[in-house]
């Protein structure tokens, strides 16, 4: 479907704007901030595709992704304040992603023929991993392993696709469906400060 | 062999439960705890499949890895606290799970035709592997690049499987030897605190 | 060519030295150091291999890297401190090394018929993943992510190539002149300390 692969390198140029931005706060130099930046936009889908077996990974195959990491990299060294300003945008644009992340890697794990169980994580791994390996490249721990509720967001997504293609829901409805769902469970954890229980 | 598969599935549960215990240690949420279990459990399998480009990787084709995996971390956010208190118990667990993973990393690589000494190497990273990422994730340095005989004791199993095999040794009885020389050598290790010396 | 077969098992020794000592360094013990300077050597190849989809990964192809990793590793156990005072030849060494990786990886690249722009990548990837997996490894934020030209270097000397071959200079001279570019430019950052300017 067009808007899907248009939203997707979107998506991945906002992910390469968030990566840029966290190698910026570490004071890495140039390269340093472009290989974050490329890092965590390509990350998700690189795990899942090795993951999987599919290879070369996805990213290699169109080069329309690398281009627009590139121009998300240029944007975050030249208009790193004024984007930093625009979170409200930006935290749109990045929820959009990762919905579109979790439906496009399911449905290629799908194609691949694993479970539907290990498709539901596929797709998961995909919006989410790009953003654990930029933690651990910035010497964090990853953040989603800490406060987000943005994992289990992909995760509930995924199940809900998986329910309602067997349910013989039409797949451009059970995608946008899937995707308004994340969009909006995603928007409502973060209004209302929604979090996971902290184990002690 | 039954035995060895019923082992290797406690053996995956058991380093789930190690993993989701670090996670707690770090104050994750619930979700990061899960991801750190998960991570834990199946990282060595995973490092090995993708290597040797056996892709989808092994867990992906059985989902009792996943529901073990699931139990796995049920029990230690459930009975934390019970399960540290039986040290032991789980010591032994996890001494059989690492020799079982040993055995059979060792196996798989053997049939992917790659060289013995390949397939020693990857009987290893099947058992350590998994902790390894864990303290990455963590941000730790890795444990068994510091302190513990670990990596050298499924190192060690390895050749010993390796040159019976050779000499002709009848596999079953090769599997039984390899495990109980690598159960009993981390016992004698921990018992008697060998350590690797440091180098100054 | 058998000269680039020689560079590329020397600098697969250089690279396993440097890792030894950046684990020395840290303090771990005989099995971590092994392990680190197996992964600095084997890392950037390794990642390659990996995102390509060219598995059994290549050093499980030819003992000889092995080999040449282990007798790296014994050189930095034993001669640590001597090796540390040749910082010239060694410089040399890793210069010469990370050219030829760069090379190497390169065209493993282009015979497996990825666009030249992602071989380009690949060449880079394989002269420095090394030393980013063997900082993420040592919990640092990777070395050339905060101030080296390192990558640029590779990335500009794999740009020259398919340039260069594209407008069909022969292969040998063009892999000399690739060579002969990458040295003498870090050779020139490192004299005149060249940096990529910081981001503030």
């Amino acid at each position: 479907m067009t808007i899907l692969y248009f939203i997707d390198i979107l998506g991945t140029m906002v992910f390469a704007i968030s990566g840029a931005l966290a190698g910026r706060d570490k004071n890495l130099d140039f390269f340093g901030i472009a290989a974050v930046g490329l890092i965590t936009a390509i990350g998700g889908g690189t795990v899942r595709d090795i993951l999987l077996g599919s290879t070369p990974v996805g990213w290699m195959n169109d080069l329309i992704y690398l281009a627009m990491i590139g121009a998300g990299i240029l944007i975050s060294l030249l208009f790193g304040k004024v984007v930093r300003k625009l979170r409200r945008t930006f935290f749109m644009f990045d929820t959009i992603g990762i919905a579109v992340f979790t439906v496009l890697g399911l449905q290629k794990a799908l194609t691949l023929d694993v479970h539907p169980i290990i498709a539901i994580m596929m797709g998961m791994v995909s919006a989410v991993f790009g953003g654990v390996i930029r933690d651990i490249v910035c010497n964090e721990i990853p953040l989603i392993f800490r406060k987000e509720i943005y994992a289990l967001t992909c995760l509930c997504g995924g199940i809900i696709f998986i329910l309602m293609n067997k349910l013989g829901m039409d797949q451009t409805y059970n995608i946008i469906l899937t995707i308004l769902f994340i969009v909006s469970f995603r928007i409502l954890a973060v209004a209302f400060k929604w979090q996971l229980p902290d184990i002690k």
